[in-house]
């Protein structure tokens, strides 16, 4: 099997919800596994010196109408959630214990997190609807607390972000197929082309 | 007839470049005519408070790998000129001006120019490159400098800029079909499916 495709994500990121839609169904389709990594949008945008999208002036009004047009030209459910954009600290940590311990609810957990926020408009950073969706991806919230809580995986979490940095990750979905770099939802052609034929 | 597509360009943009490829063919095989209006950028990003896409960190290098791909991706010719960007005033002008007069040498002269630059690489800031794209065009760079130095046009483009901010237009190329607004080339196969099977 060829290498994994690098998916790194913010939960608080639409073009990161929409994208997530169709690239497990596109890398596997091509013989691919998906790596999925959640990193903070915040600190890369203060590293590029960007403002958060839909603040800057006429840029973010026209961003919240190509949210939801995008999510209508794939066929998925949207709302712009209020508030957003959102911390998803919590979130990300969970999704990366989850996956570092190769538990089966990390998958799931990713699509119900997105879905959560940009489908149902949930704050996926307060506690009560953070302990509803572990709840429903069959986890106990005190556990998840404990998880979440140790050192180690914090710094897991920050070091990933760095890492992405180094990388040259400055906003999200950002995706890496044999260590080329897309970014956007939008680029999707452009990797169907890549997994399908090689560099171009 | 239906409704033209407006599309706003800059000579200086490379995704513009890009779209200016594709519009026509798509266009007209949907009985639409292209209303080309060209904006400077530099105003525009002044307005919105963002940087030359270029000189942000992280996002900049991606960007010009970006560039790069995406014309291959369409199997054009390309090349990131140097200096890049540049200001297109002269350039914008005398499309404007071609445009307004219904010269037959307008699509052609917009075509030229963008290869110009984004092909052959050659500064269409510089008079000596402006005078050789003339002249390509078959105009008469005397009788350019004299119509693109009259006030009218002037006043002209720069209208066409206020108005263009007016209408949200914060990058290029920024294209609207039916009123819709769709920003950048790869907006391509939702204009596409807009234009095929109207608003979704």
């Amino acid at each position: 099997m060829s290498h994994a495709i690098e998916f790194y994500f913010d939960f608080s990121s639409p073009y990161s919800y929409l994208a997530s839609e169709w690239i497990e169904d596109l890398a596997s389709r091509h013989g691919r596994a998906v790596d999925y990594r959640p990193v903070l949008l915040g600190a890369a945008f203060k590293a590029t010196q960007q403002q958060v999208l839909v603040k800057v002036p006429l840029k973010g009004d026209y961003s919240r109408r190509d949210f939801a047009r995008s999510a209508r030209f794939q066929g998925l459910p949207f709302v712009v959630p209020e508030p957003f954009p959102i911390g998803t600290l919590a979130a990300a940590r969970t999704f990366l214990w989850l996956k570092d311990a190769r538990r089966p609810e990390a998958l799931p957990f990713l699509h119900a997190a997105f879905r959560t926020y940009f489908v149902r408009g949930r704050d996926i950073s307060q506690d009560p609807v953070l302990h509803d969706l572990w709840r429903e991806c069959g986890l106990d919230p005190d556990a998840v607390k404990e998880a979440i809580s140790q050192p180690a995986l914090k710094e897991k979490l920050k070091a990933l972000g760095d890492e992405s940095l180094a990388r040259g990750v400055f906003g999200a979905p950002f995706i890496f197929v044999d260590g080329e770099p897309f970014w956007g939802n939008d680029r999707l052609p452009q990797i169907e082309r890549w997994l399908a034929s090689g560099p171009f």
